[in-house]
């Protein structure tokens, strides 16, 4: 039994700072970098990189779209076309910057609402899919379970990892929580321990309405941004370890 | 006796258009390709590699300032590691997409004030040579014969390419009169022919004040973004194949 | 009989010039002027609001959404205060450079997505009219008929001005028929120049059925980026003048 | 014996938080408000007015280069008139947010680079100058004693104010020394207002080789980005006014 944890990392941008990288690259074994639309710029995005590989961390893409100002977080109308160049752009960026630092791309993860607009919008998946598998097809693509991204993934011949969220409620049907619930964030370290275990032994979880739902679980996100979320993910990790799972890059052998 | 000629491509950007890229690829055989930084976008930089695909020409990157409403025309204070972050960041990007398109890069010339300011700062010039030989020790790097960009290029590994404009006067010691100066561009198209011929078979050019001056001459520059520049160039490469000098990319075999 | 002939201008930006400003100024009466989100930069405003001043065309702010690359045709998804802050800024600074070159403003006109999402968006509509009325209660807002940008005006205690296109076809329910169908584009020059005439003068309009459709109509937009855009702007102006009707900017007494 | 004391506010940027303006507002009676370009964004700039209105503070417009990622620091070179179009926009837009929110501006300082390369730079300066007074001649142009920009301040025919830094060395002439050199920033919160109350007391420094030196000081500059700056802000201002200066916004009546 084993899990990968994936965070977003090199979110800063000149001088300003965001995260908890150094603390969080201690306890996962994936980072999502920015590329520098949504967030992030070159040297933060190489520094971030080297910092990985320091700690032993596989390296990502974390495309998003040119809205520096929103952080990526409110949907752009893009077309297809235009998903798919902001993407292949962006994973091709980090990819040669982690070449230069002697570091190969393991996976690929869209953020912010990019993420959420591919997950049910079937040719925003493809498009991504397209530019991840166009540059380079041993690419992982990371992306909610059921989702449209994981389907569009697998058409394009891509490894694709389902992605979960052991502090965010789940719907009855699978889906996230929207985060104007009431607990649809869960703030409680023991019991996020407890989830992730949960879905990464039983592959379950427990929804917002009591129900078990089941869910593929290939890595494990933790958020960066949250005041103490380096000691939540090392107690995540510790949590999986002492219940025997394996913590592991998605990629690694 | 053979040369390359190349053009600064791909620098429209959104709806904004803006020089002659479908008729310069016909005459060029290197295009330096703008990485969204001075201009060009993730459409325009992927549209513009398979222009020169489509057209048998050689793909460069072509790195700039973070200054696209300066073009990237404007000195920027940056650091030597700014540089080298920003240029690796670049030079990722357009090799990324490139290799998502089936191109080879094949190498780098700084843009505008970049390129500029690197002729004379020799940490400058380093850290642009650190950036690219990290990134592919098999990229050629363009400059000003005599700058110091050069010697960084051979000091980090990399094989150069000195460039020449046949539409620009020199001044005796082989530096580029400044475009201030009346006669500094030459707008005669025959005497454009004349002096590309004569820079690649004889090696020597008339400076401004009379006095020939020998030039190192592996590539011959035509601007792109000026009327009639796809004719000019046209006319550039009939006049040095007339001559029978044989007109290649410079990293063609 | 009356009426105000508005254009986009000053979408221009750096080394990229777009447009006919030079043309139209002699035949409108009032330019929407880009503030440098989606178009424009602070030179180019400036020498925009100076041609206005000297063609003795009313100036007014043409806000759009912070997507250069996208010339903000992408719909993005703000919260009402985001739109709200971004309206106020730029009719600030469109203002503020009227000021110092001795023009007040005398509308608002949002610029294509904002534009668009606001037609029947009420609550984005009322953030774009609080941002105007906040900085200058007496600027006119422009909108489509029937749109609720222009009931958010009224509400705002703002006068509104309607808007029609001579060369785009309607619906039957006075709506603009898409772009995507066919014949929703009008281009032969005297078709254009005699639904503006019978815009004005019967204020109704023939739809894309054949039906009447009656219409206010307070302002006509001529389109700037398309080629003879400003010959047909001034046959439009002309074939008004020669049917009696006073062009005139919209807020002139 | 008055004093003004200013900090730089409202470089906060999106998802980006940097500075303690909520702490800083209780200590300062000048605010100079980020525009946009080199930090600050619409709503961030809303948002610091309303702070300085509530908190009593006059507000300034702090113009800086166009490079958010160098947070305009970093030297560019632009044209006089490029500064001019650059600085009238920000002004313009510092001031309509003000304008809807009831705050007239008070005062402009330029931000990192383009203040720095303005001490010694008459034609920049003057372009500055010429952007100030021609928005509206009311205005207060901050700058340091004996700088270029105070000379073209009074030629534009503005009212200055000489600036003073209580936590900088001086050298013997009368400039900042330069942050390499050690001892150059004082950190020892009671030495910084010792130095404080002389400069406003006696008009003098104490330079960084012992000498005396004569210094005109119209406004204080206390720093906002580091730790405790809102506390040193604080201390800066009880030892003033213990010291029997009034501590007032420097257009207070």
């Amino acid at each position: 039994m084993r899990i990968d944890i994936n965070s977003d990392m090199g979110e800063s941008f000149g001088a300003y700072s965001i995260g908890h990288d150094q603390g969080l690259m201690k306890a996962i074994t994936s980072a999502n970098i920015a590329a520098g639309f949504h967030a992030g710029d070159p040297s933060v995005l190489r520094e971030t990189i080297r910092l990985a590989k320091a700690s032993g961390v596989a390296v990502g893409a974390h495309p998003g779209f040119p809205d520096l100002v929103g952080f990526g977080r409110r949907e752009l109308n893009v077309t297809p076309k235009e998903a798919e160049d902001i993407v292949l752009y962006q994973v091709a960026a980090v990819a040669g910057v982690g070449a230069a630092e002697g570091v190969k791309l393991q996976h690929v993860k869209p953020h912010g609402a990019l993420f959420n607009m591919a997950v049910r919008n079937a040719a925003l998946s493809a498009a991504i899919a397209r530019a991840v598998a166009s540059f380079d097809p041993s690419l992982i693509l990371f992306g909610l379970p059921g989702s449209e991204i994981l389907n569009a993934g697998r058409g394009a011949g891509l490894r694709v990892a389902a992605e979960v969220f052991a502090d965010r409620a789940y719907e009855p049907d699978g889906s996230l929580a929207s985060r104007r619930k009431p607990g649809s964030v869960i703030h409680d370290a023991a019991a996020v321990v407890a989830r992730a275990v949960r879905m990464v032994k039983e592959r379950t979880v427990v929804a917002i309405d009591g129900s078990v739902v089941a869910l593929e679980a290939d890595t494990i996100c933790v958020h960066g941004d949250t005041p103490g979320s380096d000691e939540l993910a090392a107690k995540i990790r510790a949590g999986l370890e002492a219940a025997g799972v394996t913590v592991k890059a998605i990629g690694a052998s």
